[in-house]
Formats: C-alpha cells, structure tokens, sequence
C-alpha cells in the first residue's frame, strides 16, 4: 500500500484545490450540470471510460486494471444545499443561496483524486474499479435509484463509501455492521371533523379534540408496540388547526417523520399509524385522510465486507482511531446500492481539533479538516485494492492466502 | 279545605303512630310481606276496595267518593333499606340491618292517614281515590313497573306523590315542571387485549394502557358532545385490571354510571360510549364486551299538574315556602306513572330545624321531623279534594269557573 | 293601552323606513358618528332632553311624563357589523364592507318610534321615560359598561330591552328570569418545550405531545369539575404548531372560549384551566404562558321584572305566544345594565313566516321581517306604561291595586 | 485443551447424577441449607479451601495451581423456584412445590465437574481458580451482593459464568459485549383524590380520571424522552380502583415494571415517572405517594473478557454455533460481580433439538438437554486455563506470546 499512500500524498494539494473548486461553484439537488461535465472531464482526461447523464446527472467512469479480477465500485455524491453561506474563506461559495454544506464536494474530490492515483497504479490491479458519481442525494427520491436502474451496478461485485463528517474528530474511522443510518418517512394525517361555534360543541366533531386523543394514541407504537430492542421514532411534529377563538375545528392537518432501521419495523409503524388514527376517528364519528411517504431506506452494511474495511482501516496512515459507530437516524441514499450489492457504507472524522466550535452538517457554517480527505481517500484505496487482490472481503480466505503466497 | 286540614290535624298522633311502628318494623324491597298486609288491613277496616299482592306485594286501595267525577291516583312506597340503625330512638329499628332510612315509612303512614280522612269526606267527594302503595322503590326494576302492568293506573286521571326530604326544611314544598330526577344507568366495559411479560410489550396488547386512552375519551361524550344546556354525567367509577408488577394486563374492567334527565339524550350516551369503545380498541387490535343497563327513567312532571299542586300548596297551612326544585341526579321509579298518566311528584321538607346535624337520606343516622307528614298530607289531601272539584289540573278553568258558580 | 297601539300602527310606516334608513347608511362599533346624530336630532325635534357622547357615540333622550312616577330605561344599540351585505333588497346597505346583520337597526327604529308615540302620550306618563340608545354591543369591551360610568342608569328604576330574533317565529316573545345569555370569555396559551430534530425527541420537549395531553385533560373541566346541572363550555378552538415534517415543536399555540351563566363557574374554569396548564408542563418540563380575558358577563333577567313583561306580553296585538326561553350561549352588554338596575331583557321573533330560508345573525343575507318592530314596540311600551302607573314590576301589587280604582 | 476436554467427557455421567440429586431436592431462595452443604462437601472432599455461609448460604471454594498466577473465579447459583413440577422423568422433584425451573441444578453440576477436573490439572494450573457458588439469584435482593460484601471477590482478577438457556439450540454459545440483560426494577403508585357519589363528579376528585391521563403519558417517557438508540420499557401492569358502580374513586393504585441496560436510563426514568404523576396530581389538586424499587442492576459485560470467551469458544468441542447475542430484558444478580471485577456472562444453548416443545424458563415442565452441561464446563474451563496461562483476556499479547513460546 505504500506507493499508493505515497501518490495520494503527493496529489493532496490538488485534492484540496478540486475540492474547493467545487465548493465555490455548488449546484442544487438535480440541478447538478456544471459539476456533472466537471467530473466527467477529469475522468476523461485520465483516458477512463465514462459514461455522462447516467440516471440524470450521474457520472459513472471505470477503470480496467492490466489483471482480470472482481469489480468495486466507489461512490462519492455531489450535490449541494439551498443554504446561504456564513463561512469567511477563501473558497466561499460563489452563489447565492446555495452551499455544499453537507461535505459532498470533499466526497467527489476525494473520489476524483483517488481516481488518478489508481489509474497510474493500473499495473498492480487485479480487476476492475468503477467510480459512481452520484447527483442528488440531498433530496428523495434521490440520484442512486435512477443510476442503478440505468445500470451503475451492472458488473459490480461489492461497494464501498464514506461520509466526512464535521463533528467526528480527524483520525476517526466510524464502521457499523448492520444499520448504519435510519429509513427517515414522513407522514400526513388530516381529520376531518365538522366545524361549528365554540359555544355549541355538540353540533360539531371537534376536530383539536379528536387530534389530542390521537397525538396521545401515537405515543403507544413506540412505547408498546415496537420490541424495545429496535430502535424507532414516530414525532408528530405539525400539528395545525387555525380558527377564531369561537370558531370548533372543522378539521386539523397533522404530520411528522418515522425513523426506523428494519424494513419491518417500517412497514408495522406505517400500519399502526393508520390504525390508530382510523380508531380515534370512528370513536368520533369524524373521517380522515392518511399519507405515508417513504423516504430512503435503511442504510445496512454488510457485515463482511463492513469487517474488512474496518479491519483494513486499523493500519491507515493518519487514522487514529477505528471504532464501532452508533446508528444515526439521519437517512442517505446510498442504501439503495446496498440493496442491489455488497458493500459498506463508513465515516470519516473532519473535525479540525483547533476549531473552537464545529457547526453542524446543513448549518451556514459548516465547513471540514480538508485532511480528511486524504485519509478517506486512503481508505477507500487500500480497502479497493485489498479486495481485488483478496477476491473478497472474507478476511480469512485472504489470511490464510498470505501463508500460501 | 278547611274541615280537610282540621281532620288531619286531629289524627297526627295516629300519623306519627303508624309512622313509628312501620320504622321499627322495616323491610326489604321485595320482601314486604308485613307491611304490605298492615296496609291492606288499614284500608280494609275504612271500607275501601283491596287488591293486594298487585304486580308483587302493592296494595291498592279505592275510596269511591258520593259524587261521579275524575279519579285522582296517589302513591306512597313502603320498602326500607339493608342498613344498621344507629339512631337512639324510641322507634328504632327492631330489625337487624333493615332500616327506614329514606323515609318511605312516612310515606305511608301519610298516605293511610289521609286515606282515613278523606274516607270521612266522602260526602264531598266528585270521583275516585286511588291509593297506590308501591313496594320496592330502593331496587330496580322496581315494584313500579309490576304494578302498572298489573293495573294500578287502570281509569286514573291523574297521580299525585311526594318525597319527604331531611335536608329541606320543614315547611318547603319544591316543585319542578319536567324533569325532576334523574335516569340512573350503569355501563360495564371489558378490554380484552393480551396478556404477557412486562418486559415484552411489543408481544402483549396492553389492556390498561388502552383503558387509559378510554378513560380520556369518554370525558369527552359531556364535554363535547351533550348540548351544554342539557344535565349529563359519565363517570367511570371502577377500573380494575389487577395484575404482578411484570405481567401485562390482558383485560381490564371499567364500569359505571350515567346520569340524564332526557330519554334522547340516554339513549345517544348509551351509544357514544360503544363508539367510544370501540375506536379505542380498533386502535389497538384489541376486542371488548358492553353491556349498558337502564335504570329508572328520568322522573318527569308534567307541567300543568305541577303548576296545579305549586299553586295550591303555597296556602296550605304549615307551608311556609313553595320554590322550583333544581332536579336532582338520582332516580325515583314514579317515573313510571308519570308515562302513563298526568301527574307530578315534588318534595316536602323534613328538616327539623332544631337537629344540630341532618344526615342524608341513606344514611344510618337519618330521621325526619314528624310534623313534615302532615303537611304532605294536607297537601295532597288538597291537590285531590281540588282536582276532583275542577275536573282536571286547569287552574284558569277552575278560577273562570268560579265566578260561575 | 289601546291608545298606545293605535298611534304605534300609524307610524308603522315610519318606523319601518328608519330602520331602512339605518339599514342603509350603517356604521362599525365605535365609529357610529352618523347614526349617533341622527337619532340625537329625532329626539330634539321630539323636544327630549338629550346628551349625546355619553360614554362614547351613546346617546340618551329623557321623557319626563306629566304626572310623577318612577323612571324606565329603555335601550336599544346601533352598531353593525364588518360584513359585506349579499341581500337584494332596496334597502341594501350602501357601505362597502359594513353591514346591520344583527338587527339593530330594527331596535334602534322600534325605540325611535315608540318614542315619539310616548312623547304624544305625555299625559298620560306618571313617571319619566330613558331613552339609552347605545353604541358599540358588538366589540367588547361594549358601549355599556362606558354609557353607565357616564351616568345613563342615573335615577333609572328599571330596565327593559329586546333583541330581534330572525331565528324565532314572528309573534313569538321569549323570556328568561335569570341567565338569558352567556359570558362569552377567552383564553391564549402557549406550551413553550424546546424544539429540535424530528429523529431526535429524547434531545427536546415536545410541545405537540404535551400539548394533546392538556387538551384531553381540559375536557375534564366540564366532565368532572362542573355541576352537572350547570352549564358551562371550554372549547380550545385553535391548537397551532406548524413546523416542517421532521422538526418537533418548539412550542404551541392553543386558544379558545369559555362560556358560562354563573360567574362562580366562570371563575372557577379560569383557575382550572391555568391549573391543568401547569400540571401539564410541569409533567414534561416546559413553561407556559396563560392568559384568560374576560367578555362581557352573563345577562341575568331579575325575576320579578321578567315574570311582569312575561305577563303582559300575552294580550298585546301581535303576540302570539310567550314562551319561556332556553338561555342562549352568546354574550351581550346590555348584562352591564342589569347589574346596576333591575329590569330584564327579552326576545321578539322577526322571522317571516313566507321566506323559504332564514339566515342566522351576523350572516351576510341575514334580515328581519319589520312586523316585528311594530311588536317589539307595543310590549316595550305597554311595559313602560304599565310599569310607571303600578309603581313596580310587582304583579301582585297591581292586581290587588286593581279593585281599588 | 485436550487434556481438559478428555477428563469432562469421562465424568460426565457424574456430573449429570450431580445435576439429578439436586433437580430431586430443590431448596428455595435464601433456604438452600442442604444445597449448600452438599457443595461444600464435595469441594472439601477434593481437597479444596472452603468457606460456608459466605454472605448467607454461599460456598466459597478455592483450587490453588502449582504455578503462581492470576486468579480466576467461577460463579454458579444454586437456588430453586416456588413451583410444582409437572414434568414426568426419573429425576422429577421429590420437594412439592419447589422446582429446580431455571437450570440452576445444571450450574452446580457443571461447576463441581469443572472443579473436579480441574483439581486433577493442577500441575497445569498457573494462578488460582475461585468457585462462587451462589445461593438465591432468583429473589432479591439476591446473594450476589451479600457474597461480595463477604468477601467472595478477594483477590479475584477475572469472573466467568454462563446461564444454561432452555430455548437456545444445543451447542450454540452466545456472548454479547455491554449489556447483556436489563436492569427490572418496579414502581408503586397511588394517587389520592377524594372519592364521592358517581352522580357528582364536581364533587370529588375523580382518581380514575386521573389516571387515565396519567397511563397516557408515563407512555412519553419511552416515546420521547429516551434516546431511540437506547432501550427502555415501563409498562404500567396493575392498575385497581375498585368500587361500585355510583362511586367515583376516591383513589387508584398503579404498579409495573421498568427495564433498563444503562444506569442514567434508569435514573432518568425513575425521575420522569414522579415528574408526570406529580403535573396529573397538580392538574386535579390530588396527592399521591410514589415508590420506585430497584431491582438488579444491568448485567454489563466487559468487552475484552468478552471477545475473549467468545473467541476460545468458537472451538471447543460440541460448540456449533458462537453469536452475538441480543439483549434480554430479563435481570441477573451476577451484575454485581461485573461491577466489582472485569469478566462475562454468556448463554450456553440448552434445548434438546428432538423435544417436540421447549418450555420457557420458570415452567412447571421447563427441562434441560444435559448435554449442555459438558459443553458449559469444557468452555469454563479452557477460559480459565487460557486466562490463567495468557495472564490477561487480552487476545492480543496472548497471539503475540505464542510465537515467543
């Protein structure tokens, strides 16, 4: 691994300048065309293939190693937020309004940087690498299910990525087997009671009445009807029913989010909703309307190949530490890849240890340890070259193969 | 009215007599026999027509005047009630846990002892007398109900009564045109859910985490759903799903009582709660049984009958107030009568204004002042005398026919 | 009284156009400059004492009769309604926006009239008649309450005044001894938790959950801690936290109205309400702010006052039945008057009997049928008449000074 | 290993009789006099130190090795539960109502085989093995913590012990880092209100409707105040106010459960519940009183130890199957010993693969495969040679030390 350490050292001043060549130019979620033709030239300066407009503006580009072996995907996202930048940089955001706020330019110049280094190690690689550059994973339905029905993973044996993140310190590599980050619903309630004068309750089905019941009622999926075990929430977090002080509501809006990480535990919450709000409902007298929309799902690891990268990871340069991550209920995209193959998903710590406050993801001043660039990129290179020579994420398969070699 | 009020005064010391002896001979709603047989001898020995044992152990007795005119019903009951006696009276009671604590004894001794002076009116008398002397008021169903279906009110006009009330003061008349007592119902609930470990909620319906929401949402069958200007009242008085600090409910009992002086406004209680009951448990997977169980309806006078007697008591002697009665919420199975034919019902003060305490009726200690019976007495001896004279309860009938007389 | 009817019928006519007058030109609360001088000039040319700016826009007009006697009020306001008219009638309003949808223009012309018959009839007058012709019923805090501190109630004996009721038949007065109409109070509350991320309750106090508690646990106010033979209504018409589907609550916003008959009970709802607010936010570590603003009081009728329009309502022309008033749950100032005197207040029916549809008050179709201000004139003035020759309200009094004349 | 491995084989015959003798004379909590004597026994006939009435009936018994070393301690629990027994076997309980229900027997026996052998190893034996047994872990507050003050722990580096699990599958061995099993603790409360006739609730303070709200919202503690990543449950299990069906309550009893793995989760809860009992009381101007019981605390298994038993387990003999094994909600006094020195707990499968129906444990007909026994003591015993040669759970330096021998 030591001379791909070594390039990726010497490429790191350009890393940097890709990465806040794009934090001066963000474009929104599926808005992404500069960026999009950005990415594409630089692979096709390195001479990969690459293909443009790959379920919008998603950019896939695949470089062949001189030996045959399997194929890994890496896949950096690379839109930015409708937020107005606070930060005083030099790299500040050119345009009004909008701001990679979330590390995604970090993300693909990562991916750009570690790109070129494997390309010049193309010798050494036993099989086939292929970067996907996703557009829009800021806002569902998202970049990764398009590029996957318009074939990103055709060929793909296993998937790797990682996410910067500003509130982990640098030097930080966070895994997790299984669950990594929640499927994040949301729901829309809307009960429809019959309005009338405040003076005159019987003559109307009051509907803030039915709704306190209800937000009442709710509190029992999680507390009662979920295994302990699993972790969800269910948070009305709207609840809007305006009139006059004498004005009964004829009806009420009602809406929130679900978090969950198992698709069953999803799939139970969104029938209970629904079930308690058509009991509160009949107990009323009262009608309803019920939306439930899917957001991402669950983002699971598997745990093979989750093993290996954190395995792998110990003897990086520049990480510190290597540790078990809790699940966060914060949703991400690349779950869909996770469906299709296997893969991992980790986090990469960019907390600058000299900042005196670190501002969190979506926040007008978030910003990253520019560093950690260089040891995601490290990362995801050794854990693509390791599985290529290894034929697998199976750590024994390669242990007990070391002897033989 | 004047030789009316003379002769009652000249046998209150019977009065009262009989009143003692009754007190120290009390019995059980249903169970009578004594008393039913004292009263049916008393009228026998008048002349009167008997029929005893009507629609149980009900006496009725006829007092056919010399003149032809309307029948005038009036009914006193006769049972007591399974309470120890601790009053120090010479007129205690001789039996064990049996006590006349609700003044029924008065009742009758009033109304045998008109009976025995209007039999010596008789000259004077335009129609009929019917005493009704009803047995089990205390328990539903009732003697009531019995003996109507056995012909108590077969050719009565109207139906005059009164209770005797130890917390209003002697010398009180209280009337009420319309709804003078209450129905009094109860409503058994059963929750079934499921039953398991504490610790496993997920696995169990939990039956008292149910029973909570229900509780919350009968409130609102009173506050939001009986026109404010109507009397209601849902109380939930028991609530028992008794269980070891880590096994989950698997059922729970609620039961109670409601309260309504409108038959729609029972009837509409009656079927809320189900609803009620019923969205609580669709929200919850959960089933139930419910059962509502009608007492006595709502004692409801009829407004001429009772403006008649409101009129007439104001200048019987003794009676030193006559008011409109605020309905009362407990019930009173002269509600019957009050169905079939015309008539009303309306309370006699019976506080002695001396006792330095009153207990309530019901209660082991409860006693009247003697002097309120013949004051009931007069004061329906006078509805009769009057009725039967003007041929109904019109009082501007009667005043038009007076000039004309 | 015939004379009194007579000269009303001739001036119908012009009774009807004042009130098409006012109709025509009418003006909000408080800003009645118009409606106020013209009828301070009708008085004048009557050759009444007149003050005008009393309290405000109010005016009264004395008519001091030839004979000593007692003093009546009589009172009628003027104000209208910010509604846009859609009748199409000739008499349409004429100002964009402003609208008598409430009928007081009708009360205005009926007393308008009725004084001017008065005013012929000096002769006969054995006492002084008040003419309180008041502004602003419709916007708390009222023109009554300022009317009376400016001295309108000063030697005034007793008060009467009539609302025109398009929803009651025509021919119909209703009366109410005691409360007649509610107090019609508010309350503001603010549940103030603590935001935060929708994923992330156990990081917030969520104002939402708390808030559907308070509401369930405000219905007990009226199911559990009012007489039941009281009236009373808290209805929280307005429950607001409006926030995007994945942040909670931050705090809400709940408001609504109280009404009552009895300011015990008013007071009382008050003091509970804050209580179970506290309870409330104590149980979830949140803070509140409450506010409880008061309306106009109950309008409670004196007995005697009532019974004596009650009576004398069933022989005017016109009247067809008097019946006894369920009391209503809307407020109205002319309660301050009968705090400081005694008097009543009644309703006259002005629904047409021929109109297929009626619209309720303060409705933009809403209309009267004028028949009933030649009623509602005759009971006012044969109250007033009757009133000043028997020296009181007291029936008895009259009827036995009967005989004497 | 071998060694070890072949000697439990040759007396595993013994070590079932040993279990049978004590499934045939089961001793309740805290009364296991001849249990506890049986033991010592057996441990003074090896030649072993022996201590009795350690902490009440505990036994404690010491193997000192020929080598010098650290020293391990083994804990196994040897009370039985208030239970007929229904099963049918040869070695059925000889004690009516008192049944070795939760393998308990099978602990002691695999103990004391361990020892046996172990005994005959000394030579081997570098350190010195402590063998806890411990007398009632089924009732608290158990005999952990009595046997700790007494001393059991002296000089202990390391602890190991298991729990034979009826419905795991024979030959699985599951460990889990952290938390293991919860901490059941238990919760009373009464809520004081004033009690009165069902028909006046504006009377009382109606303690049902009072809890009703408060079942509601103890339910928010789960749903919104505990991380979602965390575990919790209250379950309220036992809620009575019993009364008839016109008496509203004048109190209302409360009971359940609370389950936690972390010890701020349990205080944090313990606090909640007071805070939202004490704002429902405050609402309704009740009292209550409020009892929170703790139970065991969680049993926290240390990492290293942990990795430790679950990498040697992975091959011992008989053992198929080493798992992460999820949380159990279920307490363990052996929490007390973590709390003192680093060690593990881990589950031995126990369920015979050809029984038609495995009955859970604490069932009159719960049974073990006695096969398990071996396996339990071969991985007991190979972590305490391990331990004692390696000097360290640490699996690391022993690896590195591997090579050096």
């Amino acid at each position: 691994m030591e001379r791909l350490y070594e390039q990726l050292d010497n490429i790191y001043n350009e890393i940097v300048d890709i990465r806040r060549y794009l934090h001066q130019n963000p474009e929104l979620s599926f808005e992404e065309v500069n960026t999009s033709k950005y990415i594409a030239d630089y692979h096709k300066q390195l001479g990969h293939e690459v293909r443009t407009g790959v379920g919008g503006n998603g950019v896939v580009a695949t470089l062949r190693g001189e030996k045959s072996g399997p194929t890994v995907a890496l896949r950096a996202d690379f839109d930015a937020l409708p937020i107005q930048e606070e930060n005083d940089t030099p790299y500040k955001s050119k345009v009004d309004g909008v701001m990679h706020a979330c590390g995604h330019d970090g993300h693909t110049a990562t991916l750009l940087g570690l790109a070129k280094v494997l390309n010049s190690m193309k010798d050494e690689i036993e099989g086939t690498v292929v970067f996907i550059h996703q557009h829009a994973e800021e806002l569902p339905p998202g970049g990764a299910i398009a590029m996957i029905e318009d074939g990103c993973l055709d060929g793909v044996d296993v998937i790797f990525g990682t996410h910067l993140q500003a509130q982990n310190p640098l030097g930080e590599i966070g895994y997790r087997s299984g669950a990594l980050q929640a499927a994040p619903d949301c729901f829309d309630i809307k009960i429809q009671g019959k309005g009338g004068h405040g003076a005159s309750p019987h003559e109307t089905k009051d509907s803030i009445a039915i709704g306190g019941q209800l937000i009442s009622s709710l509190q029992q999926i999680v507390s009662r009807r979920i295994d302990p075990l699993d972790s969800a929430v269910v948070s009305v977090c709207n609840f809007v029913a305006k009139n006059p002080y004498n004005v009964i509501a004829d009806s009420a809006v009602l809406s929130g989010t679900v978090r969950t990480f198992k698709e069953s535990v999803r799939s139970f919450i969104e029938k209970e909703i629904e079930k308690i709000v058509k009991g509160a409902c009949l107990a009323a007298d009262a009608s309803y309307t019920y939306k439930y929309t899917r957001g991402y799902p669950a983002t699971v690891n598997h745990p093979e190949e989750t093993e290996f990268v954190a395995d792998l990871a110990k003897s990086v340069p520049g990480v510190k530490v290597v540790r078990e991550h809790e699940p966060i209920m914060a949703g991400e995209d690349y779950s869909y890849y996770l469906q299709h193959v296997k893969g991992t998903y980790f986090f990469t710590g960019a907390q600058n240890p000299e900042w005196e406050e670190t501002f969190p993801h979506h926040h007008s001043k978030f910003d990253i340890d520019e560093r950690a660039l260089l040891i995601a990129a490290k990362v995801l290179g050794k854990a693509t070259l390791t599985y290529l020579k290894n034929g697998s994420a199976n750590l024994k398969s390669k242990e007990s193969a070391v002897p033989r070699s």
